[in-house]
């Protein structure tokens, strides 16, 4: 496993790292995720991502009881929780959702703690930004969640630039602990944001990326170049399925392929691969379901040093124009 | 129900809200208190509003009860406490009342959350202005109270805008929490320190307003337009009376009775209305005590929307000349 | 009683209030404390002072017992206590006494709280400066000790005004809590430093005073004009004995005494109602040891008033030659 | 014994400690500990140094139990621990070592004050500079565990000069906690960094040293002259066997023991002599394991005023041309 720092960190995160999304407790109960993360962290993986809107709650649970059950020591591992859609949504708590005020905050990382069984969760996210909430305002709830000792680092996920400027540039005037990662969407599809928006927040200010969605929701598995698979998540979550069957994306796609197998490795290897060799990313969250998914997912590494700049080029050629 | 943010923050409070003054305790015990915060709250309020001096610390203690019956989720609304007179006035208390003095602050919220059963209470204001303490003392203590999680949101009410404006520069000066939200009276024949002093506030700190006594003590229900009845407040607090009974205004109240049948609702509802349509109004507080009143109170949100400009020029025709 | 805010504070300490140097343990017990203690309260006196030196920890024990029999609210009444010389001198003690390093500062006080029962003390002051340690560092132990909740308020006593300033404008620059109050020693025959020396202090900081030694250790009381009584204080503490012999200030006594008659007091009352009359004190620390003494003592405020400006000019006229 | 200021601060140490590296554990165990701590603590040594990585946590573990049995009173003793290299090394682990991330400073010290029995730990040390976490990074880890009373002050240990000014312009600027101690290696063959490297950092940061090896690893005791001894270090720790065994340095040795029988004391004692005159030298370490070795170099004092400045002039001849 290779290790890189988390942004302007001292903090190392295994360039791979595993994520609970979509996983834990819908695919996986806390057995299937000890196990799950017993494979990924002997191979080396040292951070494992997780939110608390994530099956409501019961992604964090689910961890919390694996990490009971797998007793490492709390130093050798890293996790993350992530706060904006609140737990449930129904009219009355209306400053429990889509908000990242103080009193949710505040809140809302206390319920993390007691599902996880922990006394502090290492990385704490803003999961998107909230226009309505002053960007002060959160810098400081951020701030005093790690001053109390229940977070050690906190970032963003899915922040414009400016915002995560501004958070910065607060925190610094007003001697408050400064968001150090953000998690932003990051494949061979989608780079717009992390090639050039964050470009100035890398040099200026450390900035560090976990990126996830490696396979653009299982795009870049290929699995979706002859149609919709039933059960698949182009066919169960429909706000997904124009990105994943997108003809010229599937046509990519398949070219990739031979590529792939040429190098020795699998299509998902391939772009995950890619991923990892951008300086940039501190780690790529991978989302794998079982152990076979996630065994081919953590053999990327392997590929990583035959990403000649020859094969650069070509990768470059056939995803640049179908990405955005 | 409407939700506005509570002045700058990220924290939504309901149009309306409930507040306990003259009330619990006197008027209504925990029962029938936890009976009209379940009215209130089904309708969509989310803040209650409260005081230690209301009935010497019993409101406190009656809407502490009143959530524990409850059992909402403690994401799902607001309380506030507010400090200054103190719980009682003898002469060995000297330091206990009409203050904002450190030693006072710091132990009378401790009162509060024991009164209330509660680990913290959202919002605190400085109940009035303490002349003879420092401003930069007050701010001092309520960052305290808010570091050490007792606290979320602080802010003022009755405070001139320059005292308010003091506050907000000395905390942003040594990086402490700001003042949020001001409770000032405000109805139709009450206007001034809302529309004009405080005006530069709202724009240049995002000042969030609170509002009390929007049906002027009774007087813009019209219960005075015939005289003082028995048991009315003007009975029986002398130093209302000469404002309750002033013929000018209540002739002004007799003739917003047929404006506000006319709109479908009750002189209340129209009074309560006015108020909701000034944007830096986050929350009107109602006083109501039963059932009914606080029905037709929630009402006035129907008539918001019949704010037309006509409506609103003739409003200002017929009360903005005995306003102050 | 009269009540003056303690410098620029919001906090009222009663004009006169109670000492334990060299009282209490040595010539009062717990018992003998609490009825001191009860009829100082009594009269309005709000404010008691201790030091951890006093009876090497034992006046805070006492103080400690005291206040648990009398059961007064918290809020009532103001103790201090004062750090500096540490509770016992051995050699293996080099760093718990003559200092104000962070150390000795921080576990001082967990023992006084110990010793007197009590969650925080209101007030306390390093008792002497030291020239070790640098002024920051007392500072930032001051600031954290109020932060922790352990004290509300901090001060000097017998520092030089270019140390206050220092400590007040260090604390400023960091954003710490600034000292509020000295404790210097103020008499007829001791005025430069209070009335000189601090001069620009009271005006740009609002430092506030509560003085000590009211009668010059007894001889403003007239007991050293005919020699020295058996076990009086010149008898037994030999650095007392030159200046409470003193011919001059004895002749200045003995001129007094017929002035304190024709005032309708004692002679200890009207050099008590001398330095009440100072604007720059906010307290005066009485040391009576009996009932009988701190009632006249107490009556010191009654010959305020009858302090003319041809009282003040006698007064000035006898004492201020032989004043240092 | 002497002591001196540590650095600018108001704390004593004594010009002789006591360090535990390589003795505690391995070559004593606890009652052997407590015997040598004993015996220092009645020659007067206050300090007592340790670190987490010492016979990886055996040495703190040593120690507690020592503290445990001696029954001090807190105030009489300082302890130190330092933080860099972590406990164990396993790969799994790679966040706790080589580190001063602030995931690793916040738990290292739990562990250390769990090992050691100890509610605070006097002085923490970063054991070694890491230049893959910024200092800011770890300036803040030092002043929040700091502020949460875990430790009372912080300093370095082998930082380069620039890296100390760093730290202790960040936490001027951000209002943090600043270094106040640097534990170089010192001795008559080891001069440099002290003498020239850290010079302007006495005078304008008021920086302190607690120095170690004062003895270059037994090179000072004359012990390598005739060779290397079975058991000694330079047999048994080859990282330190070309420097023990260097001729020149032996030779200089030679010429120094006559020098010391002159001045009527040890070759150890001379060499410990010669440090404890630099006044920039807070305390020197010693790493003592027997009661005869230790009251040997606590002797060191004595030869101090016999070092005139013909013997230094001697000395410097002697011993610069070989020193780094």
């Amino acid at each position: 496993m290779h290790y890189n720092r988390l942004g302007r960190s001292g903090l190392q995160v295994s360039a791979l790292s595993l994520g609970s999304w979509i996983t834990y407790h819908n695919q996986v109960n806390a057995s299937g995720a000890a196990e799950l993360m017993a494979q990924a962290f002997d191979a080396g993986v040292n951070f494992f991502d997780n939110a608390e809107v994530y099956a409501k709650g019961e992604s964090e649970r689910v961890m919390g009881e694996a990490l009971k059950k797998l007793k490492w020591p709390r130093l050798n591992y890293i996790v993350s929780s992530k706060f904006f859609w609140g737990l449930d949504r129904d009219s009355a708590g209306i400053n429990r959702k889509d908000t990242l005020n103080r009193k949710y905050l505040m809140q809302a990382l206390d319920g993390s703690l007691q599902r996880m069984q922990l006394d502090f969760i290492d990385l704490i996210y803003c999961h998107r930004p909230d226009p309505h909430t002053p960007i002060e305002e959160t810098v400081w709830a951020m701030h005093n969640l790690i001053e109390q000792g229940k977070a050690l680092y906190w970032g963003t996920s899915e922040w414009a630039a400016d915002e995560i400027r501004a958070a910065y540039e607060i925190a610094e005037r007003h001697h408050l602990h400064k968001p150090l990662m953000e998690q932003p969407q990051y494949h061979l599809f989608h780079r717009k944001r992390v090639e050039q928006e964050y470009a100035r927040l890398y040099r200026e200010i450390g900035l560090g990326l976990t990126t996830w969605s490696p396979l653009a929701s299982g795009l870049l598995t290929g699995k979706y170049r002859q149609g919709i698979p039933a059960g698949s998540r182009a066919d169960t979550q429909e706000w997904l399925r124009a990105q994943l069957i997108d003809p010229a994306r599937n046509a990519a796609v398949a070219a990739l392929e031979p590529m792939a197998l040429e190098l020795g490795g699998s299509l998902a290897q391939l772009a995950i691969a890619w991923i990892t060799q951008n300086p940039n990313v501190s780690t790529v969250i991978l989302g794998a379901s079982n152990a076979r998914q996630l065994s081919d997912n953590l053999g990327a590494l392997a590929l990583r040093e035959k990403l000649t700049p020859e094969v650069m080029a070509r990768l470059e050629a056939l995803t640049a124009p179908h990405a955005q």
